[in-house]
């Protein structure tokens, strides 16, 4: 059936060489090093400074220390008292795919960087954006998610208006917490509007749920979740967010063999559908919702 | 009216934690340590060697240097004689988030590589490409612009022929200017036509309007600029570009720091429109114009 | 015809200076220093260590030492017992565009990370995926290529049905390769079909092209291979790949400056369209079958 090149093809390509990369190959397995071609390299090896990276610290210590903050649904703590969430999931697949264990450290958003910088903690994750502060204290890898900010809006006050132009009139209240990110983009983005700023998240989920105001601005998934419990009175009037930001690991300065790992780690499982599955599972979905602490 | 669940959701989400990161964070704020969790890290620190970078430098001198070449609009010297364009807007931008001034330095485009090797300015930002001799001095950071060859073509002579393949014939003339991308770029494209090479542009852009050729190739915005004062005679026939260059910074070699520094500042002003706005301003419209100097 | 300002902007920008990076400039072009603006920057230099990077052994020593491991059409021995392939053109370019002669290093796919991180070859080029084991030895550069996971099923039994969906079914039967990625991928994405394993892919071609099995599951280019011979019984039932993974450098850790070469090196290289003519040629055509060994 088959000719002569193509069961040459066949037969050389059969064992799959150069894609065996997706099998679980154990760490001890060193294979006898490669012979050189007809066209002879020179036998001098490459003296490079031996690697010094939070990598080789992390390997020898057997743990991986992954710095997170409490925010649902990145980091919490769940009923039965364990820190549960998306960052959860990202650190607990890093420190598989490290060989090692984990250990969650608990930090503030202000303080992450610094604990980073100063060796409390191997790397930051913790929906991270980019903050011109914190990147002279360390690095930000390419970005595993992203954050997005969502109008919600009542629907007694604001039904049928479906633009995010119909939010940017003179007549038109929309309602912030106070030092969110909300609160720094709203005039910005709607310099027209009235700002209304709450100091309580609940507050400001009620002004809309009555209607006191036409719409808030919040990060995902807290305008979903105001729908999932209350879609009779409030929607989300705009299909696609307003703002998006990356967010990225933090890893320490100096270092950049921590920083080609977790870039080429985070490709890896993007490609594979995992970290959509877990954004997913984590902010388009409340399958979640029960961990939460009623108290 | 909201359950319990949700009602903690709220409340513990209130503070937009993880989400600060948009906010003003004074240098000197530094909160405590983080407390570690049940899982208890390990007490050792990561001891890595100091970091040495471009960026150290340039906050302990207070100054970001940065080397730029005059080419309009990227930097040029205006009717009052100070440096605007394009890259003294990036340039700005970056010192301005370094908390350092900024210093303009005058390169050449065949100098400014090893001007940054040697340390006469910080980092370049000057419309770079890719030269294979340039990226064995320096390093090249991710891209935060892009250039965009274009044909512009005489109303006289072509209109009607919006295609490329039009241009492609062997009875077409197309002019470019000597020792330009479009001079070397022409032959390859368009390996039929006859190609026509101008000492100078002011001639390329007089054969075009006159009809003495088909059309002229040139980098934007140059062929958007004869549009604007020629329209009547000079017209862009295809929409898109015919080939697209990435820009990049350069920064000097075995300095991991600022190459991560910068390709995570560039998502971010890329992430936050500022970048598309400043494109928008120097290669999407003459504003600038009056700003030439008429001498 | 032109006012005075353009007249400016055609004169000053005349030279194109901004992008004379795609010209080839000889490596000894060196012009004199820039000079400062009228903001002076300090005279203090940036002291960096010295550049320690593979990219400085290979232009000391003038080869490249690349590590390939034997898999067409990545690379292969062809007719005239020399090395060709997709890979072997990568290095190739790569070597001539840092201005030295080309080795190739045999290695085998279990080995070739261990001889890039010992300096037997200075960098790997082989198809390679990510692997959690390899990521803690090297570092992977961002990808120049990927390699796509497809169906290849029997006329006989699989006509007309040209949805991935149906592939699903409990009534299936997929062939794949023992020890081959499709056999590590089937089971979890075709969970319902019967899953067949053959030891050679020939007897797995057979299976498909006889009618045996309802459709095969491997790597391009060999399902297109398959129809190329034998189109009258074998085809791709769906358009796209079910599943793609990127392919990257490997390099030594340590060594940030050898990764932002390769990673400006592949930009470039995909911009100006070469990489997609290679892949093109060696993934999307068999003009190279006529290379294949017959014996």
């Amino acid at each position: 059936m088959f000719d002569q090149c193509m069961k040459k093809f066949l037969v050389v390509a059969g064992g799959g060489i150069a894609l065996l990369a997706l099998l679980a190959v154990p760490a001890a397995a060193q294979v006898p090093s490669s012979t050189a071609t007809s066209v002879q390299a020179p036998p001098g090896k490459v003296k490079l400074p031996a690697a010094r990276s939070v990598l080789d610290q992390v390997r020898r210590a057997g743990v991986l220390r992954v710095g997170v903050v409490e925010q649902i649904p990145w980091t919490f703590t769940n009923r039965s008292g364990q820190l549960v969430g998306f960052e959860v999931d990202v650190a607990r697949a890093l420190a598989s795919d490290l060989g090692v264990r984990l250990a969650l450290v608990r930090a503030s958003s202000n303080g992450i960087a610094d604990d980073v910088a100063g060796g409390h903690a191997d790397i930051g994750a913790a929906g991270l954006w980019y903050s011109p502060r914190r990147a002279l204290v360390v690095n930000y890898t390419r970005p595993y998610s992203e954050a997005t900010m969502r109008l919600f809006a009542s629907r007694a006050k604001a039904a049928g208006r479906t633009d995010v132009a119909a939010y940017r009139l003179a007549d038109v209240t929309l309602g912030v917490l106070k030092g969110s990110p909300g609160a720094a983009f709203a005039p910005k983005a709607f310099p027209l509007a009235r700002i209304s700023t709450f100091e309580r998240y609940a507050d400001l989920a009620d002004a809309v749920e009555t209607g006191s105001i036409d719409a808030g601005i919040s990060m995902s998934p807290r305008p979903e979740f105001l729908v999932h419990v209350a879609g009779d009175r409030i929607f989300l009037p705009v299909g696609n967010a307003i703002a998006t930001r990356s967010e990225s690991f933090i890893v320490p300065r100096g270092d950049a063999d921590i920083l080609a790992y977790l870039d080429s780690w985070i490709r890896y499982r993007d490609e594979t559908g995992w970290l959509k599955s877990r954004r997913d599972y984590w902010f388009g979905s409340f399958a979640w919702a029960d961990q939460l602490d009623a108290k």
